[in-house]
């Protein structure tokens, strides 16, 4: 899988409603040189996320949006293929934010070295990168879980949710998980060690998950929004801490939803119970960063954190699995395999 | 006015929407005697508040309903008229909750006593009581106001509001009210020392709330919802705190408001602004009640806290004085004269 090309995927048009493959472009030109003070990389992995769906779209956020024409940005794994910054050789292997490319020339501020002997690279975009890191400060640090309270998470099968359900567990709650698809339930209870899980595929959602938190719920760590948040609203116990970490069924969305409008009902149960809704994007809470690597690992070897990874082949394959995964159809981190791992 | 007979308001039927004459019934019967370990109480003054609305309706929340027939619920200052109970004798003047009435037995477990020589006794009801504890915790604790911030509250003239945007002075903030008439935003502005006051009756609300908040806004003390919460959020900075302490604009409300739902919208500011909003309830937070005391009387005592008080005479008016709070209609905080003040 060695390119001799630089191939790179561009945003064609800002997608309306659900991205489609024309909004997706694969170019080629020649594989670029590093200049003085710049390095030259081989993308090994890319890190496919929910959030770049709002990257898609012109407006002003939390980051700049892409540009028709511009390189779509992601998270990445590579390899320097020829370096002229002190401190990276050729062979080192570090994580970055190059973005859906074959290759990128850097100036290495933005990337940070992987040791290939203590995890699997491919681990720095998720349970030991910017998912793992998410789910360990929205549980953590926003959702606040104390023993024997009931945590409720969405997307309970992905890259962040199943880090936070097995993050709760290890915070001696109970663990409750939303997911689609019965298999994802399944691994959630059976690998993970959720106390239970419920699909919201199943018409009685609402009743299935005040079922599954017959004691209510105290923190509802929330990926997705839409009609799961509001059947986890109804079940939030006085005080309950509701960290926002992303509304994926909403990403598409060109208008507001039709009404009756939810948010007065929203407010009232927010003063009555006294609830805490607190969004967070991850990049505020660098500081937590050193205690995350260290407790994160710390887990992982002793095995009390699992994790999973949904591998695509070929940059080419990107736009189609990134569209996947706004429908739910990725099982764990997706990932695209852009090019050969050294370390396998 | 002493009466010699006990006279109480009732509730005669759960409102449908705004609260009318018929929903209440004046009775009267005769004066109670205390039995043993209790005492005999002459309501001086009583508090209406917003928060009795929401009691009116046949619906579980923080606080048991009022139930037809039973007596209005309600904060009132009151004369000992006997006692069986130690420590409390004839002619002490007490704060507690015991409704709209003229006389109440008490336990006297609810019941402080309060100092005539320290504060006007009606100030137990306002701005030392419960409005000005709920502004205190809310703005101090909830919203945690740093110097040069920008703190915008509504209802700015109220009990609360009022309280709220003085604390914030102090606090070394811009402060913005937005209150209904115009001689209430003066009066923010004129007497209380808001930097600007704009009306949420002026149709070009948000665009006036901007020109007043040109930094943006890092606190909304919500007491209303509705059109002033929708004008404020779409000011909020990244990291601003949304203290909810009520929501008057839709304690009438028996159904939904209309489409579209606002709710998504709203989340994926709390999302992408990191966005902190927080319920809460006075009664959660008295482990702040003595701070709150010795600095609020101090403020009071060195001119820093002003404070407005709205006075209707007679039992019999507290049902139209009500109707008329829910609609804003009152100007400072709004208490029935019940019965002769002693100290005056």
């Amino acid at each position: 899988m060695s390119e001799s090309k630089h191939r790179r995927i561009t945003l064609a048009a800002h997608p309306q409603g659900a991205p489609k493959d024309s909004d997706f472009s694969l170019t080629e030109d020649a594989v670029p040189s590093p200049g003085s003070g710049e390095l030259l990389l081989r993308t090994i992995y890319l890190s496919l996320d929910p959030y770049m769906r709002g990257r898609m779209n012109p407006v002003k956020s939390y980051s700049p949006f892409v540009e028709v024409g511009e390189t779509m940005v992601g998270g990445t794994v590579s390899e320097v293929l020829s370096s002229n910054i002190d401190g990276f050789t050729a062979g080192d292997l570090v994580v970055g934010y190059t973005g859906w490319q074959s290759h990128a020339v850097d100036n290495g501020k933005g990337l940070r070295k992987l040791d290939p002997d203590a995890a699997p690279i491919s681990t720095a975009l998720g349970i030991l990168g910017m998912p793992g890191h998410t789910a360990y400060v929205g549980l953590l640090d926003i959702g606040r879980p104390q023993p024997g309270e009931t945590v409720v998470v969405s997307a309970a099968s992905g890259a962040v949710g199943s880090a936070v359900g097995q993050l709760a567990r290890i915070k001696q709650c109970r663990i409750v998980g939303v997911a689609g698809a019965p298999r994802k339930c399944r691994y959630a209870v059976e690998e993970l060690g959720f106390d239970a899980c419920v699909s919201h595929l199943d018409a009685d959602l609402p009743a299935r998950l005040a079922q599954a938190c017959p004691q209510g719920v105290d923190v509802y760590y929330d990926n997705v929004g839409g009609k799961v948040l509001a059947a986890a609203f109804d079940l939030l116990n006085v005080a309950a801490r509701v960290p926002i970490c992303g509304m994926i069924s909403h990403y598409n969305d060109s208008l507001p939803p039709p009404g009756p409008d939810s948010l007065p009902k929203f407010l009232r149960g927010v003063l009555t119970r006294r609830l805490t809704i607190q969004g967070f994007i991850i990049f505020d809470h660098q500081h937590r960063w050193n205690d995350f690597q260290d407790d994160m690992a710390g887990w992982i070897r002793d095995g009390r954190i699992k994790y999973r990874e949904d591998f695509v082949d070929g940059l080419e394959k990107a736009p189609g699995a990134f569209q996947g995964l706004l429908k739910g159809h990725n099982f764990g981190k997706l990932i695209v395999r852009v090019g050969d791992d050294p370390t396998l």
